[in-house]
């Protein structure tokens, strides 16, 4: 497929990416406004490279008209948030919108992958409208605390590194590091109460 | 009424002038992705001043509790086009579009205002999805020539300057100046078929 | 020469154009910020592609040892402004800065290229620190009016379609449209005095 | 002090912040573009409120005209680095710098703060071309690793919460979150030779 026809394709995906971030981001900006401790902290967006995308059609034997119904995460979404009760929360009002769509869920936070992996990811539905018309597309949505997504990040250069050939001192040494980002953000979630209620209180002062 | 509580009232109206500007900033892309010609040139958009509604409700004696009503252009978008038909491109490509509902539309090319300017308004329905469920708001899109928009500029700064009461001779060297305008663009759109033409050609052979 | 080489040579000439478009973009709101009418209405900027670089070494039969010498536009930023005289003022003030050094300027509002093309062209020298140390590299800055710039747009999508060989009928509308552009900035000059009036009293009003 | 002579003193400031945020960023992309391993991993800055510099102000006994030099941190900027070891890297880089001096250093991470934070700080002399001629500012530059920035940010909250007078089970926690937070940092420099190592041989590999 030439470089033309991809990025004809993959168009409406950079266009759902930047509309969902956009959103996203604005509701850190609302809470704000209105006083309000946000469940979100950061988010960011990618569409996925096409490098990416061949690699995982390989892998997974996906025929290429097949391409974007099974690739799930051509575009994706990261909501970063500063404590894991906050990853529920997020859930919960994606899954409350009305202009998105969820498809399916996986909890790796009960289920953690064996690498240590730990997320919460969502497929959406998502609408764009083209100079086609409307489109409906999906979008991965991953949702993990700062800690979980530092070492989510370290992974990934060592998995590309390995190409999933890990030494097993190396895998070790992961293992050891997500045990430590638990024991973390546990040791955060026993001061979220605080902090909650400091932005509570300072609401309330405010709508006096 | 307090900064804090205008901010709040406003915070959706940030939103929606923020997606329109990625929805439509990203149609200039896909047109040019896709090799043909973008009727859309430049798009900015901005949320009212407080004092400029505050102003605006004084002067149209609207109560405070149909500012939301009545104030149309608490949100507005910009939509710059190279040529005077790109204005029509543009207004029936919104009319089709699922995600907004035109409520009105003012063409004041047909209709020039008697200070000269000239452009196309039209107001929309618009629905963002707000930490406290999804809310419909207007929006005022104005759809005008680079050279239009240059003209409204300078116009808009005298205004603010004289406060409407602008002296005659300087009234007189903006209505020929709007005339110098209007030439301009017609004599530009002679030359319009001839670049959507290199447009269509250059889409074709990379299409071959 | 590989994309990667290609990459790494034009990096520092990206983050000139970064550099330089934050600090002209700036100049604009710190006018605002004191009141004062800004010589600058709008700043955009570029990294010449590769394809146009390549066929201007051809062109101008450049050997690819001296193309960060020749080619002097590699990097390119374009300053609008609103009035013809605001020209000399940026000029001017570019002249002025420590930061930047003038190589060259080239006027072509007081000599007009055959094609109609008028703006002003500054060749800088500008440092820029790499994580290999400072390097010093060439800038060019256009300076022009909006309607300078919209016939300059016009006339480049053209001459992109007719490679140089443009027939006489599409020529001479450009050229009628390049004199109705100078009117136009002359009729607009002639109410330059006023909003530099209108901007003087405001700024003297606030320092009261 | 007006709130448009705060603007106006501020200015420099903002320009300062925008300018180092994007040389800082783009040393990110030049590391990537040259297939190297960044230290460092996101940047962002702010200029201080107002209401902050009052606050310093007041408590620390500094009269207005000693404002710009007394307040060293009106421009602040932050950069985020992935592990420990890359924030000697990075003050070391700025050390070398031709376009900012280094007034000060403070290592918060050999001499821990009571509390807990742990950071690299920097105060250097940095230059911007205002439109009155050069003006040399003070700059704070926060180096730390991500884990140390999530606990900094936690903290930030609580101290504002209870303004200086933290009950001691909430202090306590805070303090072994910190504890958490060293040997997560520890863990994860066992892993840095790897990733630096990966980071290494896919660059030899570009370069051959």
């Amino acid at each position: 497929m030439e470089i033309q026809l991809w990025r004809s394709i993959l168009c409406p995906y950079e266009l759902a990416v930047k509309e969902l971030t956009v959103k996203f981001e604005h509701m850190i900006e609302e809470y704000r406004e209105n006083d309000r401790y946000s469940p979100i902290e950061q988010v960011s967006g990618r569409v996925k490279s096409v490098s990416s995308i061949l690699e995982k059609m390989q892998r997974k034997h996906i025929p290429i008209e097949q391409m974007e119904t099974e690739v799930e995460d051509l575009a994706g979404v990261r909501i970063i948030c500063q404590f894991e009760e906050d990853i529920d929360t997020v859930a919960a009002i994606i899954r409350k919108r009305t202009d998105m769509e969820v498809k399916s869920e996986k909890n790796y936070l009960t289920h953690i992958k064996q690498s240590g992996y730990r997320s919460y990811h969502m497929i959406l539905y998502y609408t764009v409208e083209t100079i086609d018309g409307p489109k409906r597309l999906q979008v991965e949505i991953q949702i993990r605390t700062m800690a979980m997504n530092f070492w989510a990040t370290i992974e990934h250069s060592l998995q590309y590194k390995y190409k999933g050939d890990m030494p097993p001192h190396v895998a070790e040494r992961l293992s050891k590091a997500s045990d430590a980002i638990i024991s973390l953000d546990h040791e955060m979630s026993s001061v979220r109460n605080e902090i909650m209620d400091a932005q509570n209180s300072s609401q309330m002062q405010s709508n006096l």
